[in-house]
């Protein structure tokens, strides 16, 4: 129904005439903008843009572009990626023993919300392969020990790479992830079971349960090394009150991660977010 | 602290090349970009967008800027606005006998939060004079009644221009103002206490009580003649309960009509607001 | 881990010592109260209470204690229920062709949030047997045409009786039950696209966005033969912006959907929702 | 328009009969019960309860009721208070230099909202008398220095006694109250500009943009010695994006401290929290 779209995302120093340079460049070559958005960060000197147009071009005149893009963006001295609506990413769900965020997930995938297809779900328990097998999707287990975790992580990588995945996306998966597997593959969107920043560690419901807090939430961030402290895509909250146990904040906690991370993901897979430094720009 | 800006807003017909000739044409005159943000709205074919850029003109350089402007623009056959950081508006505060909106934005305009010049204040009632002389704020009454309306209307306008205001803002002002009012004067915002759409008619926090609802709200929207449906700008909610009587709802309304005319007013008088048709396109 | 309870529901005329009465009574019996909240509507004159007390009685001494019941609340001149928390209900789904709402609810009886036994789906349509079926859930279609529709609803209702069923969710289900039908099984909750009071009629989600609303909900409410006018037992509620089109709000409304839906049968299920005239007291 | 009430607010070790027996005490003296809740916190093994009745005794009565009261209550081994509705509380409120939070409760104050008397403003600064004398509210002034803050505090606490103040608020009062003032006077509520638990130390709405989160939010709560821990009443939030600078979120900061605060302090004034441990009890 709709057109596909190219879409550039782009990061760089703030400087005079970025935005006439770069809409310029699509008119040139009779690209129709029909999205376009941008944020300067004074303090950090810092411009990011999101330009979208339609496009029905074909692989060869796509890969001209992205020659002639890095004339025109390389001068500029930061990152661009450019998507294009027709090309699909896929993503892969990973899971431990909570289904809520993986059949969250997997149905918003079948309505088709998300834009993606969904490679495979991998697990380190076997518990919910009756979830995923029934709906044709591949369920990958991954034991992980303490020995055993680099090499998984090695296995896991190939995985993704034979797979062809672009994002991973963590429904609970209760693993950290090491920096060299990070390294290797850094498009990654965790839920945190807590509005960040807030209560550290293990449980951080019965903790906020503890301190008596009256609003409880959930945050969808990009993974790095330094666990739950990467860059924040979306957070969502409820109201709780003296009445809900523990268990209470847990449940409903459970609708706070699942609605914060599906809006993660569909809005990084609608390319509408860009990171910088510690903290996203989502272009919404 | 911050640079003054000059800010383009412009709603047309969608067409190839808007962005790249709006952004050339900033460019070309030095303009730095620091926000810049369109919407195209492919069902009704419309291109609406807000271009904002670094600006430290003389007098003469903006009219030469708003003929350059027309010379671009016009062929695109839309309408436009440019409107410049350091051009404070100037606004007026119509209230009648309740004070809590009044109340709020004159704390506001005081706190610099609106970035406007408060011109006065006038009601159809004398009740509210006590809280707005000691400020400073002349304070014009204008009684009002089936006979007298056309000719006070023609007197408000009058004050209007002799005051050069910009915006008017129906802070719980009880009148309807006329057709001939408005075309004469058609920049006004007006808080509404209810979720629009939602009770028509008066008392919607005594209809909300009656229906039982959990939650309710409040909306801000310009004024058309067509009462209570204008351009929505801005609206909240708030939860209520069984324990709540009418005259809490009404209560805990009021908290939300303040936020809501706030916002709405502040969206406004920074240039993020453009309506078309009966909607409105927010840049935020 | 936790004791089954007793839950008594009282709506009657407000007079002096109900709550005196009442936990009088449970004390008298050794009943140890673990939650009681009552309201009383003064502008209604109306006493409205729940009373939970831990409760391990057999069933005999269950009939003796509504027997026993009877001559106190009796002359109270209002009804009360008793349920306990023992007593598991039983829940059938009914759907059409939308699946978000069905799979939501299906998930939290699975996941035990909702603390009763799903006894069957039904539908009007084939579409989303294969939802159903493999998970090990009854499916029954009752097609439905005017000219069937009477006689499709008596078998809908022998077929509740058969299944011993407490309450039926309209989960999307889009046919309109007859009068008949609620004077014979009036346990019905139904999900509302929209935030009563609101847009009335079809397509309300198109109809926000004509309007230009910035915010949009649902409503979770009793099946009264007036449609849509049933008591309200919850609302939930998402911020919506020009950029999102007809089918995002949709895609927005389906989340809201889920979210007042399960909750407004979860409050029910928890004997938290007492009516009376067309309003609820919610207990929580 | 609605009659005076007695309120007991009761917190004891949980024990079966006590709704009967309470209930029972104010059925025997012909009270009529207009509001009852009660909360068992099972893990705690505490019962907390407000019970409201109808009342419109003699002090004499009053003093008896409280004796009566003490025979019933005394063996359940809490601590209980009793209030009257006629019986206005009375409040002073702290400020600093930052005039929002006080302006606003000013308002409520003035408007009825709170159902107290304002006995008086305190600052350390003269800066904010301009906005209370001319209301005709008394503003007194204790300048505060590490030498001297010993010494005001118990000037403080002379003025508190003298003026009968029941509730001390600080709206924005930048001095932590010591140990000893805090014995001697317990009853203070404050206002954190952050979402509890979070960003701990100066400038949360700064170390909120640095950390680029997406919601922020403010924190009522009784003052304990342990700064900003004390029981939570009430908490609000609202949602950011990367357009907001460190500023916007000062500013929409501003909007949630007073709702928080204003919220919190109508609940406590109308008997409707109560303390245990280190959590609240809201019954609303």
């Amino acid at each position: 129904m709709s057109k596909s779209t190219a879409i550039l995302l782009i990061s760089c120093p703030d400087q005079r005439g970025i935005v006439a340079r770069l809409s310029g460049f699509v008119f040139e070559r009779g690209g129709n903008i029909v999205d376009s958005d941008h944020h300067s960060d004074l303090q950090a000197g810092r411009f990011l843009g999101r330009i979208e147009w339609e496009d029905e071009s074909s692989p060869e005149e796509r890969a001209q572009l992205r020659r002639d893009l890095e004339v025109v963006a390389g001068p500029m001295g930061g990152s661009w990626q450019l998507h294009f609506s027709d090309v699909v990413p896929r993503i892969a769900i990973w899971c431990s023993r909570q289904e809520h965020c993986l059949l969250d997930l997997v149905w918003r995938h079948q309505a088709g919300e998300l834009g993606a297809e969904l490679a495979f779900v991998l697990s380190n328990h076997e518990l919910l392969r009756r979830h995923v097998e029934p709906l044709g999707i591949p369920f990958h287990v991954f034991p992980i020990t303490k020995d055993t975790k680099a090499a998984q992580e090695q296995r896991q990588l190939e995985l993704l790479r034979r797979e062809r995945v672009d994002l991973v996306i963590l429904a609970k998966y209760m693993q950290v992830l090491s920096g060299d597997f990070l390294r290797a593959f850094p498009e990654v969107i965790n839920i945190h079971h807590s509005f960040l920043p807030a209560f550290a560690g293990a449980q951080p419901y019965h903790q906020a349960h503890a301190r008596g807090v009256k609003i409880i939430g959930a945050t969808a961030h990009f993974v790095t090394e330094d666990l739950d402290s990467g860059p924040i895509i979306e957070q969502d909250v409820v109201r709780v009150s003296h009445r809900d146990t523990a268990e209470d904040l847990v449940r409903k906690g459970r609708d706070m991660e699942r609605l914060a991370l599906a809006r993660a993901v569909r809005l990084h897979l609608n390319r509408r977010v860009l990171t910088y430094g510690n903290k996203t720009v989502v272009f919404e």
